[in-house]
Order: C-alpha cells, then sequence, then structure tokens
C-alpha cells in the first residue's frame, strides 16, 4: 500500500483523488491546499487529513508520492521538494510555461528524473494506448500521416484563458504529446491560430501541422467549443493501413425513423468521462513504478519537448511562418 | 448478343428490362403483356417490340431466353411452353401457389429443367452472396442460427394480398430461400403469425421457425411496414463468429448535435434500389449459363422447396403446432 | 447510510458487494454464507463481518438491506424471514423454479411486497432504461415487434445447468422479464429448443416467440455460446420507427486496410462488464426505495410472470405446440 | 434530346460517355481525339461517330453541347472554341495550369460565361450536395472549420505527375473548390507539402490550411497513396454541430470474430465508383441549363478561383510562409 499526497484540491485533485481511491495499492492520506475549505472536502470521503501547508506533504516521510495539482506557476518548485524529499511525483501538465523554468526543474532533478512523471494522461487511454501499440508493432507499416481533433466542448473562463499560456500551452499539447509518442521528434511546425469568439482573448481555435525527419506529418486541429460534446479523434495513416479512435458515447441505443438514423448518445461531453480510464492507468503505472516494474514515463523531458513544441507552434501563429524546432 | 423477350409489364418487368437494357450481352426484342399499352410503353425506350400475343414469345425462333413476370397463375404454362420451345426461361417467384401445379412443371420440363432459373434474386446480392461465399468456406465455423429480419416499407394494395397465397408465400418465399441456401434442408417448421392492421386480410407480419437435420436454426421476422424503410438484415451465426448484411442507404452523411449523431438516410426504400445489384447479377448468370459457364440456380425444384416450407408455416400459424418437412 | 447483508459468496455475490461500495449511500456490513471461507474473502477489502450463519442476518437489527444471492432452491425462504424481519430485499433470479413456491413467498410477504424486489438487472442498463422510456413516451408509435438477442459467451458448467430448471428458466428468463416490461402481458408463447452441443444436456439455444393480446409480438433468440463475447441485442420496433441497443466494445479504436475495416475490439464479453452500470443503477434504485422516493421494481409478482413464461416456453418447446398463457 | 460531343478518349472520355449513355435526355454522336483508335473504342458501344479531327465538333451544327476532356493544355481553347460555336461545354478541371490563360479565356467567351461549366463534379456527390445544401440552410449553425480528408488509393505514373502542375493544382483543387462552396472567399493560404515516396518527383501529400474572411478555416489533408481505398472525408464544423461524408464501401457486410469486428469491404478503390452519381447529377446539370432550368455552375470563375489557392498553397509550401490571396 502506498501513500498519496495531493497537493491542490481543484477538479483535477478531484479527478486524481477518485483514481487513488479506486486503486487497490494506493492510499490518499493528505490533501494540501491554501484553500484548505476545499482540502477538507475533498479528503472527506476518503478519511485522510486536509492542511493548509504544502511544506507538510513533503516533510511527513510516510509519504510515499506525490499528486502535483496546483496552478502550474507553483509546479516547478513543488517537484523539486518532493523528488528531493524521496517522494515519487506525477505532475498535472503543462510543467511550466516557461522553458528555462523547466530547464530548471531538469538541473535540479538530474539523477532522480525517473521518480517525476508528466500527466499527459492520454497516452493512457485504452484506446489511445491499443493504437500506439498496433502502430509501434507495424500494424499500419511506416506511419506517414497523424490527423488529431481535438475539441473542447466548452470553453474555459476568461480568467484562465489569461494565465494558460495560450492555446497551444494550456490544450495543444496533450496533443503535441501525443504527436510526439506516434512519430518522435519533429523538424518544423506551422500553425495557423483561429479568432472566432471576440469574447476569448486568445486564438479559440486552429491547425498546427508538424514535420518529422523521416517525412511524416501530423495534423492537429483544435477548437474551444465544439456543440456535440468532447470531440476527440485520432488517426494514425500509414503505408499499409490505418487505425483510429473514434468518439465515444454514454449509450450504444440506435433510433430509427422515416427520416434518419440516430445514435441517441452525443460524444462524451467531460474529460473525467471520456477520460476516465486514462487517469486510473496512468496511476497505475506510476505505481508499477514506485513496485520498481517499469521505467515510468512520460517524463519531464517529455513535458519539455511538448513544451518546445507549443512554443513553436505560438511563433509560428504570430509570425505567419514555419519555425524550425529540435536543432 | 442473346435476345430476351419479357412476359408481363408490370412493376417488376420494367426492372427486369431495365437490367437487359445495362447488360452488354443482352438485347430486349419483344415484351408480349395483354396489357398491350404497358408492353408497349416498357419497350419503348429500348427500341423493342410489343406484343398482345404471349404465344408470339414461344413461336419466334429468334428469341433465347424469356423472363416470366406475368400475374403467378400463369407461370407454369409459360415456362412449360418456353422450355419446349428450346428457350432458357427466368421465372419470378413463386412458381406457383399450388405444389401439385409445381410437380406438373417438374415434370413437363423433365430432362431440360437446367434451362429454367426461379428469380429468388437476393442470392445475388452482392453483399448476401458475400456472406454466403464466406459462411460456405468456414468464416464463420459450422453455422448454427441464421437470422433474417425482412420487412417491406409499405404493405401492397388489399387486392394483391388477396391473390398472393398469403404472406408466408407471397413475401416469406424470399427468406425461405435464402435460409435454404444458408442451412440446407429443414425437417421443422413453426410460425407464429401476426394480425395488427386490420385492413390487410391476412397476417401482416410473424415470425418463423425452421430446424435443420443437423440441429442448425433459422429465424425469419417479418412485417409488412417499416416506417424506415426496407428493412433487409441477415445474421448468419456460427461456432467461431457471425457474418452479418446490414441495411444500406443512399448517402453516407453523419449529423453531429448537442443530442445525438445522426446518419441522414434512412434505409434504402425501395426493392428496385437496395436489390439493383442482384437483378443484374441474377440476369448475368442466366447469360453465362447460356454461354454455357456456370451450372444454372435457384431452379424450379429451389422454388419447389421453399414453396414447400412456405406451405407449411402457413399450416403452422393456423393450428399453432410445428409441422415437420421434407420426409 | 443504510446497512446492507449479502447472503451467499459467490460471483454475483462479488458483483453486488462491489456495487455496495461504489455506492455513497451504501455500507456492506455483512457477508453470510455457509461456505465462510469464501464470505471472508469477499468481505476483506471492505471492512465487513463474515458469518457461517444465515440467520445472523436476520437477526441483526441494524441491517437495513439484503441481497439474497444463495443458491435458487434457498431464495424464497431467505426473502419470506428478510422481509418478515422489516428488511428490504433484493433477490437473484429466478424467485424459485416452481411457482407454487413463488406463490407462498407472496402469500407470506403479503402487506410487504414492496419491500421485496428481483435481480432483473437489464432493465436498469442505462441503453435499455433509455430505449425503454422513448417507446413508453411514444417514439417509436405504437409498438408491434421486439427482438431480443441474447447469446452468452461460453456455457455454464454441466453441473450447473443440471439444477437450472433450463435455458428458459435460467437464461430466458432475462429476455421474458424485458418482453414484458416493452409489451405488456402475453396470451401466448411458442418455442423451439435448440440441441446443438452433446456435452450440454439441455437446449442450448433456441427462438420463443411470445404473442401479446393486441398483437404486438416479441421474438426471443438465445444461445448459451457466442464467439465475438457476450451478445446483447434488442430492437423495439414500431408503427413509427424502431430503437436498438447494439453491443458494447472495451475500446473506440478502427483499423482500416486493403481488405476490410475492423473495430478492434469485439463484444464486451462478461455480464460483469457489460451491466456493471445495471447493477449500480438497480442498487440506487433500492436505496431511493428505502428513501421513500420511488416505488421499487421489478417485484416478486413479476418474478412470477416472467417464471410463467419460462414454464410454457419449455412446455412448448416439448410438446411443438404453442401455449396459451395468462388465463 | 440533346447531342453531345466528346473531346478526348481517355479515362475521364469514358466515364463521361457512361454518363451520356445513362441520361435519357442526352445522346452523345461524336467522340473527337487525334487518338482516333481510342475514339473509335470509346463510341463503339453507343453507336456515335469518332473523328480525328477536333474541328468537327466545333463545325458540327447539331451538337448541342460539348465535354472537354482532353489534356490540360487543351482546355482553353477548345472551350472559346466550343462557346464560340454556340454550344455549351463542360470541361475537366483545370481550366489551365495558368492563372493567366484562364482570364484569356474568360475575356474570350464574356457574355456567354454562363454557357461554360467546370468539371468539379465533387459539388454533386449526393452525400456532399446534401451536406452543403444542410450548411446553406442552416443546421450547423454558423460553419467554422471544415476538415477535407483526401487520398488517392495510388499515385498516378511519374508522366502525368510531371504534367499535372504539381499537387496542389491536381488534386487539392477538388478540395479547394469545396472549401470555397463551403466557406466563401478565403484571405489567407499556409501549405505543408509532404515528401514521402522518393519515386514521385513532386509532393505526394500535405496539409492546406485555408482563412475566410470572417474567420472560419479550411484544412485539407491529401495524400496520393493510401492503402485501404480511396478516402475521401469531409467534415463541416459549426456553432450548433457539425455534418459529415463518411467513406463508402461497396457491400453492407459485417463480420464479427472472437478478435474484431470488421466491415468486409474497404473503402471504395475508385473515383468512378465513388463518384458515378455524381457524374451523373453534373451532367443532369448541365443538361437542365441547357432547358434553362437553373443558373450552371461551377463556372470557369470558380475555376479560375481554386487554380489562385493551389498557386497560393504551392508558393505557401516552398516558402514556408502563409500566403495571402484574393486581395
Amino acid at each position: 500500500m502506498y501513500k498519496f499526497a495531493i497537493i491542490g484540491a481543484g477538479r483535477i485533485a478531484r479527478v486524481h483523488a477518485a483514481a487513488i481511491a479506486a486503486h487497490p495499492k494506493a492510499d490518499l492520506v493528505l490533501c494540501a491546499s491554501p484553500r484548505v475549505k476545499a482540502a477538507q472536502e475533498l479528503v472527506q470521503p476518503f478519511g485522510a487529513a486536509a492542511s493548509a501547508e504544502v511544506e507538510d506533504v513533503f516533510s511527513n516521510p510516510d509519504i510515499d508520492a506525490v499528486l502535483v495539482c496546483s496552478p502550474t506557476s507553483y509546479h516547478v518548485d513543488q517537484i523539486i521538494n518532493a523528488v528531493t524529499a524521496g517522494k515519487a511525483v506525477l505532475t498535472e501538465k503543462p510543467v511550466d510555461l516557461d522553458l528555462a523554468r523547466v530547464d530548471e526543474c531538469l538541473a535540479a532533478i538530474a539523477g532522480s528524473e525517473h521518480r517525476a512523471q508528466v500527466g499527459f494522461n492520454r497516452r493512457f487511454d485504452p484506446s489511445v494506448a491499443e493504437v500506439l501499440g498496433r502502430v509501434k508493432r507495424g500494424d499500419i507499416g511506416e506511419p506517414t500521416q497523424l490527423t488529431i481533433i481535438s475539441r473542447d466542448a466548452s470553453p474555459p473562463p476568461a480568467s484562465y484563458v489569461a494565465g494558460s499560456g495560450g492555446i497551444f500551452r494550456d490544450m495543444t499539447i496533450h496533443d503535441l504529446d501525443l504527436a510526439r509518442a506516434f512519430l518522435g521528434e519533429f523538424v518544423e511546425v506551422s500553425a495557423t491560430g483561429q479568432s472566432w469568439d471576440p469574447a476569448i482573448n486568445d486564438f479559440d481555435g486552429g491547425t498546427i501541422t508538424l514535420t518529422a525527419a523521416d517525412g511524416a506529418m501530423a495534423t492537429i486541429i483544435n477548437s474551444r467549443r465544439c456543440a456535440s460534446g468532447y470531440d476527440q479523434r485520432l488517426e494514425a495513416f500509414g503505408t499499409l493501413g490505418s487505425l483510429e479512435v473514434t468518439n465515444q458515447r454514454a449509450t450504444s441505443v440506435r433510433y430509427n425513423t422515416a427520416f434518419a438514423s440516430h445514435e441517441t448518445s452525443p460524444y462524451l461531453t467531460h474529460f473525467q468521462d471520456r477520460y476516465a480510464r486514462s487517469y486510473l492507468a496512468q496511476l497505475d503505472q506510476l505505481i508499477s513504478a514506485l513496485d520498481g516494474d517499469v521505467a515510468p514515463g512520460p517524463t519531464i523531458r517529455d513535458g519539455r519537448s511538448a513544451l518546445e513544441l507549443a512554443d513553436a507552434a505560438t511563433e509560428s501563429a504570430m509570425s505567419r511562418r514555419s519555425v524550425p524546432v529540435g536543432q
């Protein structure tokens, strides 16, 4: 049984708390957040402690693993403190909005990098993981084109957008990590931002094109808004065939009339529903890493690489030129 | 180039005329029907002759093949006359509503049976034919259960129903022929008729269960009416898997909203659309048989066997007992 | 918080224990089974007590609700004892294999029938419940034909089959309950049993046809074995359209090659996966009933009606005649 | 009955000849091509004349309409000659590879532009036309993102590629025309070319991003090769929902095993199959235009606009910058 602490008490912290509760080898013992009431509420069903002092996480020798669910600007310090205190860490994405800070983090945890995992949970979705595994074993021959369509059901509040680092660092970063997982490192990024909704003081959609060294390409299509739900699709296309992840629905009901046939459920609307199993599998890998079973990942270096691509996409969308990366 | 005559000038005659026009080796030369105006209208686009005298078909030595599309009670005499005149014949189903008459037909054409084919066109549908071929080569292991759902979009006129021999001889007979094609001969038939619509003076639906000698079973579900179109589905289920024919639509459009995802086209509504390719393939087989390429079929004997099953289904639905067949 | 006891410690008892653990208002306090080691193992993750004495369930005044998961022959006594002790009961199906015993049960709990629910969990499956709700509100007009295809992935052990009461009382009974939920009471049952696998000393498949008083029909197709998983489909067909429940899969992956397009996951294979949410919803209704929120159901009377139909199906399959019911 | 002439005797000429034969109001009377043997072969089943002299088309006063199916460099002269001779014209795409030549064409036929239609046949595909019609009537609210995936089954010969004007003018031009049909005029084009196959001396794939004046975006993904067939998909995404055209297959067969469920047909492989109905509908519109029923289109001006976008895409892919258009 491994003892877990969560830093932060927001929406994503609650998702992780539920995953811990469902795992037979994990026990939530502490939630630390300056918003101590929220922390108390979060731990209530699990019989864990709450604290307003984040330091309590690092100083408690019983705690084996820390989930960093605080605002982005706190991530690096908390990762360093937790790793230095000998704990395993799973941090929410992005590691930081500033590449230099990520490099500081990497320097500070040098030699213990294997103790820190970045929460790119989509890699752990059973459908995505199946497609990735099949691509790696050659089921589509050589992959030549990857297409990701990723649209949120509705945009976050303007206040969140203001501090998010922009759509590419905040939303696209998940897709950029997946693109790397499928096609490896890229040499060039071209992005077109879309400004549709004047209420959003940022791009609210766009298309990002990435070129890999071997000539394979990835195309990512994003939107902050999708009327029919949380639109999460992926197609890996290769010389021998293609593998797709299609949208998922809450029920398997079809309705046939004189005018149409309907699947009566729209796409799953909330990331907590669509990726429920990926949070469990992500946690399970962290626990297996604690057991010494597997090499952990995605790592802080993976987080750095995805951020570098997001920076390049941002620059490309502003300059209207393609941007070389990874030299 | 083979010269064809059509006897009859109704809806199904026009379907066959279009198939002949589309076939590079077939030429329509004559349409004979007492309704000579309808015959003239039918041949007009094809530059063929029309006649009120059916005898003109048999006496014309140029005619290679005859399509019998007349009312059912004329089929047997016309088959006999055409075969006796040395022509190939494709007759619409059923051969006759009376088994004794079918036996007379078989006796009269003895030795030339291979020149007469029954229009069980669904065997020639590319999807059905693919499933049948895969079942025969073992793709589902041993077939154990066959399920056919067959529903017309809307019922025929009461006048047609009155002379149709009842739903099992008129509509189910196609499904009974398919059941034989998949599972071979049956030993027992159990049928439940449905009387939903008081305007139809016959069963307007029902379920027919057939048991084969080896223990395999077929279940046929029929309805004279289906709001969402012409519902034509089939599932062959075996020890290693199953093969299905699903419904077909006119377009491949999907519409996704906050409430549902729609395939915007309902099922194809008319048998002429759903089975357009099966009429072409059926004709093509007849022509190949004329060339000496293939053994023709389904034969008049197949027509007899399907009628025997339809008779048994009718008896079972009336007596509320299962009826043994084929002894 | 309601305190629950489970009688029995087998596979289905563990499914219910997991549902209790997941419900915020339910607490498992006791598992009683003569197989006390299995009971101890079952309660271990939940911190509940285990007992070899079933009487401990009835005598414990703290227990609010009892889940009867014992062998069928014990159900009636345990239902009576639990209801008499003032507890709510959810019993697994069937109530008993003998209609007379079910009638004894009904007599003994007269006046408290609302405290006993039968575990026809499929009514609570979100897809089935959605279709049932839409049919009731008229989305397909008047329902005229119900088709249920229900096939287990693999047959139970011969020892289980021997005491099961036969396929219609053991397996079809779920489908018979659903047929009643959709179409109300039936007047006639016709069944054909299938004996394919000589290793199973019972029918291992079959087709059951039911006729309702208003002329609507239900057709149930069963098999003890399905190579592609647990095949659970339903179609409610009416005058204005149809509603289907289609099979569900573990992932949403498609694989396209030069030869075919695959959905790479077969149907869900285990009832615990396919109906996971229905066990939760069923328990949730029992708890709502304890709160006084809803009228409970399906009731012991529903269990009796389904058993009556199963008896009639058994008689019909043996006698090869249709059997009138419900007079 | 309108009399048609075809200029050219290649693959696409044969597609048009078949469409003419199938149309009740059209009659093929002449095929003119310097490859007179090919022309003779083409007309043989239709009883039309063949000529080695293209001039015979323009000088024949009986001919109502001309289909220009010659190599691209001849299109402009033949369009001008046919229009000047008072005939209606349907020209294959592109009008020319050089914008200046297209402008010469427009100048020469000024006042008679309505007599010339460009063969952007995909607009006439029943599925595409349905989606376009629904988008125009507001079914998805305001369209914000259009995604087109268009992949050929296999690349053309190197000799064809050499004279094709490059992938964007040759292949993407269909998608660019569709993008205009959906979203109107664009202000900016960004394209990334892909060079995967060294045997193709041109980009063999790529992603093209277009921005409309109102902020809507189109993304086109192309490949010269697709193992699973001719991949033709389109999604119009808007503020209230989305409309998709999905791939089509030759049969509706599904195959379910312990490992997967297959649609046993891959995508249709040939454009002649996938777009068979669009060639018929395109011709039908031309004939309706001759009747005076509808305003014809797409016009030579539409051909010019698509070419301008293709030029901009080519420039963007070479310069690695976005390119403004339409000022």
